[in-house]
């Protein structure tokens, strides 16, 4: 999408052929900075610092660190170290793995010599691949837009989103964003509730400013807010993102999420999770069984921002002396939402919506995880 | 309750008998200071800026504030004047209200030589009674904790609370932290989790405070986390304090409270309000007649805290460009909540339940609110 109305992915190969470029997205919304990963630690280093995250940017950034990891030692002990890393970088996204797995399967029939570019192509295809789901699953939420506009004619849609699953999180046109995106540009007027999403303000810091600078208006308010503003009538729809989805279409995605389900539930407010197919965890029944990454204390006790003068600063905001947790995800229960968004449509939150969607995935896993 | 050992109260006359001393909490967690109020505008700035806030102490502060106001002007036009300056301070609160009335019958029956001596006497007995209201509150909320304590022999009785409804929200002692400080001091072990409370970081920043002060334990997480931690089963009550509470028992409290609640309701947490009788509004019957304060922006878009070399500094985390609302309070239903903890008990959050345990007050009024 457009930064500075020049058009961007997230991650993209150099023109040099091998190394990779990506937006690192620690420095937003103050600095606009493109990174360069040359080798398997800088890519894992830049999933594990979050200069790089969401669940789809996260498995393109992994293909394209195993493909740099292959560049340097090729040999099967190679491999297996490379995988190794970059799948201990986030628990909690499944796109990770499956990522890994997908460029794993391709290189290991390969001679070593052949397996970088090999590893390089994949990885690529990935990226584009993701776009390509993207637009899908953006035309499928543009439906439950349309029909918002059309309950309401006269004024904006306003749809509230939680963190970032924007073009930001993926490589581009995001998750939940591509539906707001498709509907900016074909001229349905928008307005979008812009979560903080503490601790790490990936609301305010990364969604406001890829709407803004997109051109899509929209408001951030603090993750308590969507509660009030849902009780208010203020909230058309709510669309977030996903993490790891089980089968029975419980969604893991940014802690928080599930009080926002619970209050869009308790209002009668639609609430969609934009689901890519590669974020379902076919083999995980229940969502109180998915792995919730605790990240570190100073993500919480702490906060960068900038100064009126131009510095960036990081302040505590925690009393000195008191413990902080910081779990990075909740579940939401497929029971409270409306629906899941996924590349081949909408489909309700449950097993057999899912299965019915990707029979191809699901077969022969029902009986495992009923 | 203690700072670094040492008792003290939020507010309190100074020893020159006429001038008002409070804790400064903008400042906190950072710095300790002790503020002196000596005029009208002062005071009512300290409520504005929240240098002072919490329902019972902008209640108590009013009072001291208009008692400053007298011994300027004692006049019929200088209370009126007065009164309209600090009844406009914060909007949502009743206490204010509730506070400036009482000073104003008792001072306009007497000769204005006489009014601000008599002023600054009821006070301080409002003062005086916050604080022996919120024991007997402590009283009635501790046989809950002991509850929760016997259910679960042999590990801490784990109480979420959001934003600070303790000693520095009060006079002393607290409303939703009475019955924690009194079950601390009587032996019951403890944990209590933190939430941040954004905008403005009052539990990070003044509940984790005061708790380490006295010694509490407990673990601060973003706002986003109660709901996890309650899906998880690691709440077993949750305490908050109210703003304005209906007379069908709805509670306006903090923005985000009504996010609790529903995840409370959703995993069968008990939750409970301290309310003061002092923030029931009788004549309101329906929380969605709640006035909300909408803030200034800037307590969204920007976050102060203190640098790692000791500096103080307030740091833009919003992106530059984004539109900002900051709705400071939520309703939280009757329906969604165990029970009402009262100077008089704990009563089922329902209008007879209130009106049972205060007859005097509710009499005549439930026709009017039904």
């Amino acid at each position: 999408m457009n930064v500075d109305g020049v058009p961007y992915r997230s991650i993209w190969l150099d023109e040099d052929g091998w190394s990779v470029r990506c937006i690192d997205q620690t420095r937003l919304p103050h600095a606009f900075h493109v990174a360069r990963l040359t080798d398997l630690e800088e890519a894992a280093r830049a999933i594990e610092d979050m200069r790089v995250r969401g669940a789809p940017l996260i498995g393109a950034t992994a293909a394209f660190g195993l493909a740099l990891a292959l560049r340097t030692d090729p040999s099967d002990a190679g491999l297996e170290r490379a995988l190794e890393r970059l799948s201990m970088t986030r628990p909690t996204a499944v796109n990770l793995a499956w990522a890994l797995a997908r460029v794993e399967a391709l290189v290991t029939r390969l001679a070593p010599p052949e397996r970088a570019a090999a590893a390089v192509r994949e990885a690529q295809r990935i990226a584009d691949e993701d776009v390509a789901r993207n637009g899908r699953i953006g035309e499928a939420g543009l439906k439950l837009i349309r029909a918002a506009a059309d309950r309401n004619p006269g004024r904006p849609v306003r749809v509230l989103t939680h963190c970032n699953a924007g073009w930001l999180a993926t490589v581009d046109l995001g998750t939940a964003t591509a539906p707001l995106y498709l509907a900016h540009e074909r001229g349905i007027p928008l307005h979008v509730w812009v979560d903080e999403t503490r601790p790490r303000n990936q609301g305010a810091g990364l969604t406001a400013w890829e709407l803004g600078h997109h051109g899509v208006p929209h408001t951030v308010v603090v993750d308590s807010a969507g509660g009030h503003l849902m009780q208010r009538g203020l909230v058309d729809l709510c669309l977030v993102g996903t993490d790891r989805t089980t089968a029975a279409g419980d969604v893991a995605n940014k802690i928080g999420t599930y009080l926002k389900a619970l209050a869009a539930h308790d209002n009668g407010v639609p609430f969609y999770a934009a689901v890519p197919s590669a974020s379902i965890d076919w083999a995980m029944a229940d969502g109180s069984a998915v792995p919730i990454e605790e990240r570190a204390a100073g993500e919480v006790s702490h906060v960068t921002g900038r100064t009126a003068d131009g510095r960036t600063e990081t302040v505590r905001v925690v009393a000195e002396g008191s413990a902080v947790a910081n779990p990075a995800f909740d579940v939401t229960p497929a029971r409270l939402m409306s629906g899941l968004i996924t590349e081949r449509g909408v489909t309700p939150a449950t097993r057999e919506g899912l299965a019915a969607l990707f029979p191809e995935r699901s077969a022969g896993r029902a009986d495992k995880g009923a």
